[in-house]
């Protein structure tokens, strides 16, 4: 039986290095060599806690959901010319059979599989098996890198799509990379207005030169807030951030709440319903790599300032712990080095 | 100059009846009689605290916006032959010229005159000007009882549009009212089911009566849960009935956000993200009397059962009492009696 | 090899009992035996020309798309304790991997195998095998041929969801089961008056019958037209009716052409224009057999009164010779007679 | 009473300038001194037939509605303060009170008084009054010929919101000034490619320079077709070039209709059928003149290429009859010359 490397979570903060077999292929799927990971907060959260949610580590697991690389063989059913594919990684695989798949949110499946979401393997190991209309194509001039960040930038599209951005005065808490590429994605819907508040300084830049028209603190919120914003988007998960963006909106407008790491938030209800206002969750995303691959292979969208570091398997450990430094923007790992 | 009894909120707890001037009326307005005004939980609330959230009432105030009656005389500029005509009125005066007047979205006027909201009154007195557009025609057949209803039932109406319940699974939190027109708005927008919740024996009965597929006490809701509801309307304003109404949905699902009562209040942030829910806040109506008024004519809502007691000006302090008690559904008063 | 007898069209205007095999089922399916099939407009289009548009008929095929039956067994990964259960049959096969599939579009599905459109076999045989998820299960209490009108009823749910009828006036012009379906669906979904066009009094009176506030012949339509409908729908195919119903419509109406047979019409494109309408085409349906059912259990949309005849496979040839009489409204055949 | 110069068409291909009373404002009216008025087609059309579909000259009239100036005046109940303001024109006037108006389609107005259509005088006149909302700022470091443009930039962008272009491929037929300004509006929503279709060099190069992806002639366009295209607007009017238009789209795919010349056409409906298309007509504009402000100041939309030539009031029927010149994009009157 073939074996790979591969990184596994086997107790909160201990990562281990461990030659697994390779995954067996589904009909329909194709085995992907993967060359960039991209480290995302979730996957801290579950190397420090062991958990997000009710979704609990009981088995050794590999982390890891922003992938790219290339399709070494495919399963049943596959077209055997994708061999040599070099491919962007949307890491779901849903059933295709309830009522969310047939109704085009196959985010909500019911029996969804996330690569990294326990009990499913993720992408910091040599090799990952998923659905072939997942492994999306890419560009000769897209690098890996590129190909890795299309996951952080669909999430940015699904919130964007969900605020119907067009023409609009857009506000976004939060200048990590959800926060940026939030930014972007609203640039590139043709947002009126995009305006970004974070406290750290390198993230505002970043902020500006992806898009953002103003990045500002978020004490000076209230000095930009003009005759109000149409939309927000809270990538920050600071229940005193969601709240003062909530009371930047205007009558009518729309929010969505990205942000995770509280539970339970207090609302303003009256500033809800006596603004008529439209919260919206977001969970994951559907049918975005198409767009993501295409805004960064044109330019609109520059992924390449946001890589902080780049690391192997071996450096993994050390990542998760530098990943809360507020400078850091994205760490890059290459599972084959 | 013609004068008009008027009952005048003057206090907290302290109604009057005065002789005051009959409105004058603007270019394009009408001057109805009122003939019957059907009390809300809003005026109950101006009575009992002189103020809702952040508008207080500072001089006498005329409360009541559920009204209806005849076309007595017309501004310039409209169809003197309106005279006579019976109308139902939609307590509505809108700038018609900032961008919410324009957008189609009225009922967020930045400039928005609401009869009964302070400092413009309302229609427990003997006469009311209108816009004529929003003073609408009723059928020959309609009692002006009926006529009145279409105010409760447009905030219903504007709920299910939002909520968008036509062949979905609808929950409704509340019995009074609102709660069961809103029931009623949603059959007769084709849901597929409507279950009402209320700890009020005889408002499920109402609840029932006016279309609810089921109604049940509040602790019986997980029990007829299913597998979750795609809609979900608060009526009730009452924080756990709001958390577990977001608890029964389905991932994906709406939720109204319709009764007042607590500014803040704790909101599950993860069950919103990771069911991917959408919650609106309402604020009024928006061209939903024609609609509101066909219902009624045709029989599809039925409004007589709500009628709990019939009242005059001289009896309103009395009704502003009682209107408390979960047995009564709907008060009307006659300023002409 | 189990045999089963079908009724296979041959070559135009000539059907053939034979006897072959059972279908196979792929990974997902169940084998349904067939209790009843309607008898539609397609299938004697087929009959008469061996062919609609670009699909014809090259090798010996199996006609018949409304369907219900029992489900007898299921092939890999569907649960077993199915076997038995009574299901309405939505008639088709999707890729789920195509973008349609994953738009949740899956009538337009690049992979389509559509249950009697060439070379895809359909229901007038004694089974079929279908993707386990739509085989719909039905109640206990809805017969087999309610169930086997749940797919024109389908077309009447897909094209009132596309012309948004709720609160809305409504024309149908054509009264053949997909009129007065389409009909009925309208009222179902909350449509204010719904006024239908056919020359034939009998299915004048079945409109009325099944939800239509007001059924006329062509010629009266112009004086039943009032302000103007807010919809149209046409399932006539009749080039001067879709001209009439366009011009029936009041400015920013939606117009969906359901009604097939002409290739090429002429269309007022300035009237499209100037009234800015909205013209939809409608293909088959999504997600539609489980409302379909729903109206048809609660006994919100009445079908038994469509069935004009019955018959067994032997008599489907004189069936699709009478399906052209304007009396008769749906022929149902029972194949296991 | 204050006199002022205008051109009037008296007579099919008869303009006279004469001098005529200043328009008296209305209250909530604005005067403008004209400085920039835009030459559309329709005007030439006035022109040379006296009448554009229902519409008939029948009193002298003065044509032009691309107009940008400086509000000299206002009318009772307007901010004196705006006097000096520069503006560009919004050309509309709605009654506010029907049910298009209050629904925020004001458009369709069933009372809309529009400059330049009979009998409304328009621009080509040294001064117009109009609504003060419809009079609408303009940045300091804009021009006037800029703010002209607005005009033709907003039929861009109300074709595109129609057409729902984010993330998808377009095809634009016509490379004329509404052509390119679509082209461009749909880049600026986020359009992920953009083909326009013209037989002539020069406006191929505009479209390009404006934003599209591609222009080719017309005789290319199924070299560039693909898997087709998500959204097409015809801004040619031309019978084959909206047939090409329909047969390069996709399933589910919508088309706009925008360019006007021939009543009635041919329209593919089995084609419409079979792909399940949408075809929206489109009459004006709605709320676009901020967004159409916006994007000019941007500099996002470049539309000073588009100005071919420039005259007077004394030069208009010299410019009414050059119009034609396939060469010829935009020609702009200035008539305090």
């Amino acid at each position: 039986m073939a074996m790979m490397r591969a990184s596994l979570l086997v107790a909160p903060g201990c990562l281990e290095i461990r030659d697994i077999p390779i995954p067996t292929l589904r009909p329909g799927d194709v085995l992907v060599r993967i060359e960039q990971v991209g480290l995302c907060g979730s996957d801290v959260h579950f190397f420090d806690h062991g958990r997000v949610g009710s979704l609990v580590v009981e088995e050794p697991l590999i982390l890891g959901h922003e992938a790219a690389g290339v399709i070494v063989s495919v399963g049943e059913g596959v077209d055997p010319t994708r061999v040599g594919e070099r491919v962007a990684i949307e890491p779901q695989r849903h059933c295709r059979e309830c009522s969310y798949c047939l109704d085009g949110r196959y985010n909500l499946c019911e029996q969804m599989e996330f690569a990294s979401a326990p009990p499913v393997h993720g992408a910091f190991a040599e090799y990952l098996a998923v659905p072939a209309m997942f492994a999306h194509p890419i560009p000769d001039a897209m690098t890996f890198e590129q190909a890795a960040l299309a996951e952080p930038l669909s999430v940015g599209l699904a919130a964007v799509r969900k605020a119907r951005v067009t023409e609009r005065r857009v506000l976004v808490a939060g200048g990590g990379p959800i926060g940026v590429l939030t930014a972007a994605a609203a640039r590139a819907h043709g947002a009126r207005e995009v305006v970004l508040t974070d406290p750290i300084a390198t993230r505002r830049a970043h902020a500006r030169a992806l898009g953002a028209t103003t990045a500002v603190g978020p004490e000076e919120l209230e000095a930009n807030t003009g005759a109000g914003f149409e939309v927000f988007v809270d990538t920050s998960g600071v229940p005193a951030a969601i709240d003062a963006g909530l009371h930047a909106l205007r009558p009518g407008a729309d929010a969505v709440l990205v942000g995770m790491g509280h539970d339970r938030i207090e609302l303003d209800l009256f500033r809800v319903q006596s603004h008529e206002l439209h919260l919206h969750g977001l969970f994951r995303y559907v049918r975005t790599w198409p767009t993501a691959i295409d805004l960064i292979a044109r330019g609109v969208v520059a992924t390449d300032p946001l890589v902080s570091d780049r690391t192997d398997l071996a450096g993994l450990p050390e990542a998760m712990r530098r990943n809360g430094d507020p400078e850091v923007m994205k760490i890059l790992v290459n599972p084959q080095k």
